[in-house]
């Protein structure tokens, strides 16, 4: 016996990330440029900066710290997304008040999150990228005002989001129109418990595979111990990442939160040269500083 | 050699949160009462309903059938968080008009999501257990905001939550004053692909043990699948659990949304005899339709 | 435009697995009788007694409680898969000895494990069903030899192994032409550090869909804590286990290992007759006792 | 009040495993030396070959290929664990016979697997380092046995292994007197289903803080594609390891097995000479081919 079907049926449907599919810009990548500043394609950029804005004194020297050596833009958080209503919630306002003195300062562009949709006219004041964070990867409310804002968006991965979760967290913000979509793979909870995260490099290949946004890799939090984050730094180099976002403090044993995997300040520029060399071996071209 | 210490470093320190810790309450188990029907303790509480709120005749014939099957409690979405920005969003605002009127028509409490801090107030007005899903488990603002709501919340356990981060969700919410706090184990993410989720049915006793607080189980969400929610109903109350939240539909194979995981209306109230005979086995106590 | 295939291309091609899959039995289940005690099908069976055999007097205090309590066959370790070389690895062919003589005592058969091929023929002198622990799942020469031994086998899923990993395992048996095959589900590996592993209920309805082999629980070792033990055995019952195998011992604080997780033999008929309850809504037929 | 205790209670009680520790040495490193080839401490060294030993022809092509492009060590497997008892499962004594040959061709040492006991003498006529397999991990009477097999051994890693009991694993080759073991991290199992197993590359930096055994990756088990291997492999050197174990066929699309994860021998050199200069980066010394 046979059967007839219409053709249309037979092939696959594809994924159902339609605006975040490498087929959608047919192979192209996605280049992000932040106020010269680009990341994505052939470019790899680092950001870097304090976990957390928690003073002017140690914003000011971090950010000095890091321009010097070779960061591309500036991360800090004012808004901090804790696990527990006890701990340090951030310098909300004043955080930002400061980020925007560092970005005078230094010329750099600025990196930092937002949690509530009420706070994000605030932070569109000073952030030239809004970081949404892990535990907001599927905030609809907050992707969909983000694909609205007009800003560059850097999303990072859900601890235990698939990579399709994260295209489609991505897509929410594409299809308000926001093109200016980074990814960031940031440790993945698994069974093992001898680290905080698992830091899953397998998925920038297979991202630059499924899409044409850049994929950039968090070291800091995926250890939670800074004598892990240089080595990781440079495989993620190795692994064909498109940057790192990496936590940088004057003083880390004296930070009023995540001191113990933030690099010191005066390591920074030793470190950033060899997660570029290996940047390079891996195929990209690292920006001169600006 | 011998060395001396301080008594009071010995001790552990005892878990993060606090006001939702078993020794907070010495024992005595939180109770919610909701417009007479009670919720934990020696109460086994059943929340039955559609997935979403598709329609007025939907609603009204999915809430009678409940009724009259034995739930307490009303469940419906009207803002639904979908993994993809294409799907069905919910009706909003029209939903919660719909649901005020099955409220009005069958004297069942409503139990029903917010996703956005801009909406709770809208939600307020026809809520009265406001639940907050699995992917808003960490969104630490909208947790504030239900503290200071007071309304009974619901907190569903995140996909990839330890129970200590779904005790420190509820603690965000206790900590501003609402002591009307239940959780809900609904299926976690595991290396296993032959279902959706894992219902974490282990979950039961170790959370009776940790908090005064009650634990429901979604047995809907996790399966996904409708011939899978008897037996993990049964199980559920077996368990010990406070009580289960399940999908009923009057016609699941028209449902706009997880048609495959609802029930039957026209099955419901055997299954609900079923599962309350177990939960008597249990050591619960049945309350009888209101 | 039409195209046209033909229809044996269409349906799917089936599980890997063949032997093992439901429709190889056309929705018959298998029932395996052991010297008259049956598991599967309508049947729900006990398998009790101590982790480990550690002695004479604790073997054969075990198993009067057991067999009067109304368990249906023996269990106790004589060789045990141990995580660390310097802890007890079991009393082997000692332990082997005893079990034939509580046998002798008791007249119930006995369920002990094998790890090492060359142990087996030893094993086989005083086995009733052979068990393969959960580290052994994926021993393909020690499957293949269980598979030539005639005698019933019962597998351990693997802490990570996936429902088809399991029936494959079974397959390895299976088809050497041992059609006794039982499945037990005993915690899988998860994120979660609240418990040692994740009992996965789920896991018994999904197999019961996909097999016709008797699936079985272990809540002891799931666990790992007497306390979650009953209210386990009673969720196993509920979800629609074929029976358990439950750690039973008559001085637990006293055992050589597993002591924390074994149920005291005192408690045990009473224990049993809740699980039997249980068991008998979810539609089992319980043995009486032989 | 005060309380007195013994200073020597104070300490943590330090790992489980105690050869395979860091301690144990004071901080030096094992280096293995396989007839020349060293692997450990400031040694990078290559283990490459076919996955199986299918064929004389294919097992000869693809060792000299890797010979050429630099590998220190010959890999293919005669026994190889499958899944599926229907897949092929290796050519037994006529693969190793083969290995024998490829040996006395290339003079490359030889690594392969051996799953049952009873093949361990056919087996040390021909290895130069026995490989223990993922599923094998824990099965404890091989392992005691390797420990006394006088031959180094390679342990992989299990699929849901914690780095404890990978190092517990090795304490039972260690416990014998074996004192040349390597571990070889090959991808875990996690809730993403977008490849076969998560490669976690976090494990290689904590596991030589943890022990002095030398610490591989196999970057072709965990992506089960080809086309991520290289930068897996760049990835792999980056974050410290000390070599890597990687499948190399002269025509893997013809492969018995795993041809899809396999590279082309033909692009084997070049390949090997990115991984190794970034394994310079990392701070190796590459070996000079013998």
């Amino acid at each position: 016996m046979m059967i007839v079907m219409r053709e249309e049926a037979t092939p696959p449907i594809g994924p159902r990330y339609k605006l975040a599919s490498s087929q959608f810009r047919h192979g192209e990548r996605t280049v992000i440029d932040i106020d010269g500043r680009k990341i994505g394609g052939p470019h790899f950029a680092t950001i870097a900066g304090p976990c957390t804005v928690e003073s002017r004194d140690v914003l000011l020297d971090a950010a000095h710290a890091v321009k010097d050596g070779g960061a591309q833009l500036l991360r800090g958080g004012a808004y901090k997304p804790r696990t527990s209503p006890y701990s340090f919630q951030g310098l909300g306002e004043e955080g930002l008040r400061l980020l925007a003195e560092a970005k005078q300062q230094t010329g750099m562009p600025i990196v930092t999150e937002v949690m509530d949709v009420r706070d994000l006219d605030a932070v569109l004041e000073v952030a030239d990228v809004i970081q949404l964070g892990a535990r907001n990867m599927q905030n609809y409310t907050l992707l969909t005002e983000l694909g609205r804002a007009g800003r560059p968006v850097l999303i990072k991965r859900g601890l235990s989001a698939t990579l399709e979760e994260l295209l489609m967290a991505a897509e929410y913000v594409l299809k308000e129109g926001n093109t200016d979509v980074m990814l960031c793979e940031r440790g993945i909870r698994t069974f093992e418990s001898a680290y905080r995260f698992t830091l899953d490099l397998m998925a920038i290949g297979v991202l630059k595979e499924l899409t044409h946004l850049p994929v950039l890799v968090d070291p800091s939090h995926a250890a939670g111990r800074r004598d892990l984050v240089p080595s990781l730094s440079l495989a993620a180099a190795a692994a064909g990442a498109d940057g790192i976002i990496v936590e940088v403090h004057p003083d880390p044993d004296k930070a009023i939160c995540d001191g113990p995997q933030q690099l010191y300040a005066g390591d920074f520029a030793d470190y950033l040269r060899q997660v570029e060399r290996v940047a390079e071996i891996a195929g990209k071209r690292v920006a001169a500083a600006v």
